[in-house]
């Protein structure tokens, strides 16, 4: 393994301790659940924002917390979905009049527990809102999942919510907006390499040099088709060919256009699949609204992307430009 | 080769192109010299603020151009400084009353290149200031370099000089805190893998799994050693013990504090490597005023890291806390 470790089993709390002491006291850390939370929250007259799926994604879930993106993340060990406990007492924390939104990204693992919890809160009096994300088209079921998976799309649903949140929404306009990305967002991936999951300390797949797996899942899960690996160009068309029917996407429409990075692809990659798929659209008569070049949610140090588009309108446009600051951030 | 391409001969041009679509219209982008530049630029009353290194260390250079930080970058091709001709052509049209200031890592072909031009240019009767980053603590000589080498502490030169340019600053202000930030910032890096050039086509060198190279160069240049891996404690003792001393920074000093990702590790583990950091200054009576965690300047999809340490007076951390806007955002 390459990796910087000092032992595989505590590489989910070091990584959160760091993400804590890296934060300068604007959030704050909770061993006991996993727990990222932002130090000036809950508020009582505001919506609180909460996620937590496996780790080895990060920035997602836990680098974006802060202000106009998470209020709180609670993830498990690495690809594990987070134990019920870490989120019922993540809710009570973060519990506020107005109520508490759970984003949940389609996973069995993740739904057994956002879901069990949703129900012990309720009973208890809290109010719960919930989304489910599923934009990545690549498969109806796969290893992990029941319908379509939740991929990079995530970043979409959490920012619009959570820009509605911080003007003063109430639980039920960050559910409309949330769920309105989540009918708009469609997402679809390659993988150049497979990853090591640390306490495993094996690839969790085998992936020649020459070949990609078309339509992975974030957690390895098999997609599409194996096939020799083509061009950027011929890479983009086989992307947009499934994206770009399945909502489907048509000429005049405004995108956000999102080119993720799975962790062990450099940036210069993803800004050359960007002006591929930016000059494909534009063929299309599909404008970009605004570009997302980076990590958003990867899968620890495989190679490979998603490209993800979101249909746009004024209300999202609003919402995906108003200020946001996380943990993980350039400057 | 993982990688998404076209043709490793079109790599950089191709990259470029996709920073400028990203860019909304922000930045501009002249083929002929690989030249990224700000839409806005030049401005009489301002001093412009140019790099232009290898590609292949992104988002260094290219990506980092934007208010706040460069006015232009004029990459060569990978790991190849640029033609004198890419850096007078970007000169004269960035050229502005206020002056141009170059800001160069040591590195032979580098200095070549900017040295030849700040010649031809003060000939023609351009105003250009210098500056010389060289913060890695490593080796004195290198394979490319005669003196110490550049690497991610220039992210923190071209901070401040942009800050204080952004603010009015003259071309000789720029350069007194430029220079400022280089006497007081000291690098150190460890490698886990090689990485391979698109034109190569194969690693640059060969680093066994549960190996290191200890003071890695960001070309693959050799450093200290070679050893066994250690635990990610191990290895922040090692570049702490190497980077402390040789200021030296001492109790009482408080420090910008940065985890630079060479390309290939996953962040979960640069901000594991950031919490132990952060604890042995602590420890040492070091304060961090600020936390930089991810990849500032990178060599393809290497894995590994760099520790950089920069002492911070009041006008340093003012110049740090400025604002900045750059292609490369991750909202």
């Amino acid at each position: 393994m390459r990796k910087f470790l000092n032992d595989p089993k505590t590489f989910v709390p070091e990584f959160l301790e760091g993400i804590y002491l890296a934060s300068g006291g604007a959030l704050k850390y909770e061993p006991k659940y996993n727990l990222i939370y932002r130090a000036d929250m809950p508020r009582p007259d505001r919506v609180s924002i909460i996620q937590g799926s496996g780790s080895g994604h990060e920035p997602a879930h836990t680098m974006i917390v802060g202000p106009g993106m998470l209020d709180a993340a609670c993830p498990g060990d690495v690809f594990a979905g987070p134990p019920v406990e870490f989120v019922t007492e993540t809710t009570k924390l973060m519990a506020t009049p107005a109520g508490v939104l759970y984003i949940v990204n389609n996973y069995t693992g993740d739904r057994t527990a956002w879901e069990m919890a949703k129900e012990l809160m309720e009973a208890e009096g809290y109010k719960i809102g919930y989304l489910l994300v599923n934009d990545d088209v690549a498969v109806k079921d796969s290893t992990w999942t029941i319908g379509r998976r939740g991929v990079a799309g995530n970043f979409f649903v959490i920012k619009a919510a959570a820009a509605m949140a911080a003007k003063g929404g109430s639980l039920e306009e960050c559910v409309r907006v949330g769920q309105k990305v989540i009918s708009q967002v469609r997402t679809m991936g390659i993988a150049l390499s497979s990853c090591t999951p640390p306490v495993r300390g094996t690839p969790l797949f085998e992936l020649p040099d020459g070949e990609m797996e078309v339509g992975i899942g974030i957690h390895g899960e098999p997609g599409r088709e194996r096939r020799k690996t083509g061009t950027a160009n011929e890479i983009v068309e086989l992307l947009l060919d499934a994206i770009v029917p399945d909502l489907p996407f048509v000429a005049g429409d405004e995108v956000a256009l999102m080119v993720n990075g799975l962790g062990g692809t450099p940036i210069s990659e993803l800004y050359l699949l960007y002006g591929v798929a930016h000059k494909k659209l534009a063929e299309k008569g599909i404008g970009i609204f605004r570009s997302y070049v980076g990590e958003y949610c990867t899968s620890l140090e495989m190679a490979g992307a998603h490209l993800s588009l979101l249909k746009v309108d004024d209300e999202l446009k609003e919402l995906l430009l108003a200020p946001a600051q996380v943990a993980y951030r350039v400057f």
